[in-house]
């Protein structure tokens, strides 16, 4: 199952994308809940599987405007420097703890939506990311059960402006930009989603191939990742875990291949879906 | 006026905090706001003000449990190495740009309450702070200008797990343990906070002294952080900085005086209260 949250003229609901179009969910599963959020904490994925069974579609999928697949996360860590080949591109050391740091949804963009290019500086980089949604609170839960803390799949762009994140040893300036990132399209439920370390990724930017990994390259795994987190703090229903980058990122050419407005920035995960935005001044 | 949320059963209320008790606000003012958030970005605090004038105190200040100044804040920027004596204490040097990271709510107590020790740890340390509250969104704002869009002041103990903090550059996993932080009691709206430029700090554990500075002596100031990160990001109503610690944190000493279970923390700034919660084993 593709679960979407998108606008119903200014509020947020959220449905199941099907192959033939998608299927409004917003208040009709049995607990009345109102958004995707509300549906993971109430661990109702059961009641959406069988309220979508059988029925026709609403809306074509190209007529909905997407929103972020959870609008409200309680909290999104990101993961840097987690893949071997990234990691000699950026002229870092292979890390012995997970690198993490936080980005809030406002540097974010939905499927389809547009990028700020960003004012006062040129070093605008994309950095595409097999994204972890969790289902369940997980507190100090191990790898080996990680994964059945997990809803599903999603896709992120970590933008990042690179010369605002090398002006300290925290990231946040350069990781935290508004709307410098993306993410979606939708979540793509565990049980379809395939093995999470064995994910093909593939960045395009105007079609031009930049990025291509496999989660299979991970130095720290999905399971990792969430059994590691929880050790400190609870996740939560709807949390995500942006799991980190292949090598291909623009600064790792020379010249680097910065964004500019215009740019059509794609990342495609085999079993995920493609996620798909602009970059755009504003 | 002094705005604080806090417990009516399992839910979460507001009012203002005077010398003589507690004034319940939750859904009382013009425009029915249920949080403080919610007044704040209603830009409703002369409403709030008008609404306490000559009214009688609902509860003693004594009676309330306390919860998160906003429980629901957008974001949470807090900025390390922002003391001269702090920089000295850690080892850093003076940095030319600020240094910022994230928190989550669930990563700090309200007043009152008790912070989790730990496990797997023993190296837990304070960081009292003087907090920033933004009152209205800022983008881009001037360093000149910034003030106008703080809403008013509150205080925070950036607690920390120093190895975990230690374990990679970024600081995350040491900074976002749960429950590990403090924030509170209640937010001092600016006209009565006074300079934010000129506020005294106190940290004491069991009464003893450990942190005196003043906000005189940060390298970025209050307004400062406020146009830097407005730079990249827009600051919404509710959104808190937490402006860094002066020296005298527990790693600071040798050998280090760490927080156990059973220590209490109580950080005082002159003009906004005292913010006090225990050390806990759960």
């Amino acid at each position: 199952m593709r679960l979407a949250s998108f606008y119903i003229g200014e509020h947020i609901g959220f449905g199941a994308v099907t192959d033939d179009g998608v299927i409004g969910l917003t208040g009709r599963l049995p607990g009345r809940q109102q958004t995707l959020r509300e549906v993971l904490e109430a661990n109702a994925l059961g009641e959406a599987r069988a309220a979508i069974e059988g029925v026709e579609p609403d809306y074509p999928v190209d007529k909905i405007r997407f929103a972020l697949p959870i609008p409200d996360p309680e909290k999104i860590y990101c993961v840097g420097q987690n893949y071997r080949a990234h990691i000699d591109e950026m002229g870092y050391e292979v890390p012995e703890y997970p690198s993490i740091f936080s980005r809030y949804p406002r540097t974010f963009v939905p499927h389809g939506g547009q990028m700020e290019m960003p004012t006062g500086s040129t070093d605008f980089d994309y950095e595409g990311e097999m994204t972890v949604v969790i289902g369940r609170p997980a507190r100090n839960v191990s790898e080996a059960e990680a994964l059945d803390y997990v809803a599903g799949y999603t896709i992120a762009n970590d933008g990042s402006v690179r010369d605002w994140q090398k002006r300290g040893p925290q990231v946040a300036p350069g990781k935290n930009w508004e709307r410098s990132g993306m993410l979606g399209p939708w979540i793509t439920t565990a049980d379809e989603a395939g093995n999470p370390a064995n994910m093909t990724l593939t960045t395009r930017i105007n079609g031009e191939v930049r990025q291509q990994g496999s989660t299979a390259d991970l130095v720290f795994s999905a399971a990792h990742l969430v059994s590691y987190i929880s050790s400190f703090i609870t996740l939560a229903p709807g949390d995500m875990i942006t799991t980190g980058s292949p090598s291909g990122v623009a600064v790792g050419f020379d010249p680097p291949k910065w964004l500019v407005p215009g740019d059509k920035v794609e990342i495609e995960i085999n079993t995920l879906g493609t996620l798909a935005a602009e970059v755009a001044t504003f």
